[in-house]
């Protein structure tokens, strides 16, 4: 359990306050303790989960696509994401907002509202933040969870099974509509819009056996090579095994690609990647799909030696992963 | 106490992750559990102390003025400076740092050696971050600490003492040089590239009688009124009580100020500005400034009512504070 105590001063003077005001005002008890300088959390028992994310206007989104609630859902998302993956419940987080001198105070107050509704959703609250101002947007977002059982990317052990939740490749089908000057299917659009860290699932497969997790951030190209180097094993992706969100098959063939290596050479899904022990079978998924509301879908195997090979009907594939500095 | 537990998972493949390797071979045993994607902590008993700042490259530093561990020591301390207001201590902080595509890659591993450096003189270490790239440098800090008796401005009552550690205006006695056009004195520029997160100084008040502190970022100008608003009070400023940067007097013409006023109305002092009982007196602060080799000093008094009078030998004089959305 954690308490969190009500800081809420009352605001001083001056347009910083202002707007802190604004936001507040949308919020609601979804950020009881706005305006001190510090966050205050008294945990108790359960081991802390701290992470944080950065994205940035031009690099991570383009305002045109979104909506500003969608672009601050998706940013704290993201971030939440990670908790997910560590297997934690979701307590809260900060929000540092850089915005453009110019930009209308509907448009902040709105990302913020965005950032309120995510973390609401994930079962925590806005702790803090700070405000500041630059060329472009730019919303970094640190994260605070508690975990009974934290899990890392580490912890495979040769034979286990490569498992993920939900279906992949639906916001890189929106994002190649959108890059192709076409809107994007509606399921596609929802997928990069309105991604949701998946917080239960975390904690179920936590609570279930799991051995090593991370989530799908940069594809499953990008992804699956971490969780095996952080082992130190090779793993064996069988890509017909992958489960493609629904808007995929309509955007692969654009780009010549099978539409599971279209899907696991997206990014940002934020599904949760996690490796579970053998006896771990397709019956076992089932009461977590009655749990969480997902699929949960076995896609390899962890295997002495070092490496990712991805195969499609037993032919190897290269795929890649997504890498911000490329 | 706090235990950290140690994660450090063999780093994947990919730009990022070699950016992470030099980084944590630059940072070493201050970021013991760099790569994965959250941190963990295990409290106990004590208050969690969290807080975020943002700076940005333009908003907030030059690079030419200083060096990339000097900008990251300032970004890392202004954070920590929450932490020190809050009268905790430090168990660690994130670091969400974006850079140019073109920056050579001793600036981001300097940058970063400059916030490990920051946060190791604070008495934590780095927990965890994010690293992403944009037009100009960000760094956003997120801070966490503990607290036995966790402070907010809230708490001043009418005949509390105002006081403030160290001495302010010496960053500002910096600026003032740069931006004429000249290089600062060595004490002034010493001031604004290394200030010191008063960690120390904030458990020993907190420990010793303090009602409300909060620390000077914004100027007495502009956090004297933030102070007195969180109580629902009026304040008192005496400004020639004001400890004055030795830096200040030699700056202070060129813009025809008193140096008190200039050093009132200079930012980013980061010393810790605190409500203390009438029966806290001169004496008593002999003690702290043996504990932590820095001066108190007494520069007003609340009241009932609402607002600020700043006052030089008795004169009421108009003193602004600093607000990066002017």
């Amino acid at each position: 359990m954690t308490e969190s105590i009500p800081l809420a001063s009352p605001l001083g003077p001056g347009r910083e306050f202002d707007r802190i005001r604004a936001i507040a005002a949308r919020l609601g008890d979804v950020a009881p303790t706005l305006g001190d300088d510090c966050a205050l959390v008294t945990p108790t028992g359960e081991t802390l989960v701290l992470s944080t994310d950065m994205v940035i206007e031009g690099t991570h989104f383009r305002p045109g696509w979104l909506s500003w609630e969608e672009i601050g859902w998706r940013a704290a998302m993201a971030a939440l994401s990670d908790l997910a993956a560590a297997g934690a419940r979701c307590v809260g987080l900060l929000a540092a907002v850089s915005s453009p001198h110019d930009a209308p105070e509907d448009q902040l107050v709105g990302l913020m509202g965005g950032v309120g509704d995510a973390v609401r959703h994930a079962g925590g609250t806005v702790l803090g933040g700070d405000l500041t101002a630059s060329p472009s947007w730019i919303v970094s977002i640190t994260v605070i969870g508690m975990a009974i059982r934290p899990m890392t990317r580490r912890g495979l052990r040769p034979g286990d099974g490569i498992w993920v939740t939900g279906t992949v490749g639906g916001a890189r089908a929106a994002l190649a509509a959108w890059t192709a000057g076409r809107d994007p299917a509606p399921a596609a659009r929802l997928a990069f819009a309105r991604p949701e860290a998946r917080i239960a699932a975390g904690q179920w497969l936590a609570a279930h056996g799991a051995v090593a997790m991370m989530d799908v951030s940069d594809g499953l190209g990008g992804d699956v090579p971490h969780l095996a180097a952080a082992s130190g094993l090779a793993v064996d992706v069988n890509l017909e095994q992958v489960p493609v969100h629904p808007a995929v098959p309509a955007e692969a063939p654009g780009v010549d690609e099978h539409p599971a290596v279209f899907a696991a050479q997206g990014g940002e899904d934020y599904e949760v990647l996690v490796g579970l022990p053998p006896e771990f079978t397709e019956p076992d998924a089932a009461p977590f799909q009655l749990a969480c509301g997902l699929p949960l879908t076995r896609i390899g195997t962890a295997r002495a030696g070092a490496g990712v090979r991805f195969r499609l009907d037993g032919q190897p594939v290269p795929i890649r992963g997504f890498d911000h500095f490329r």
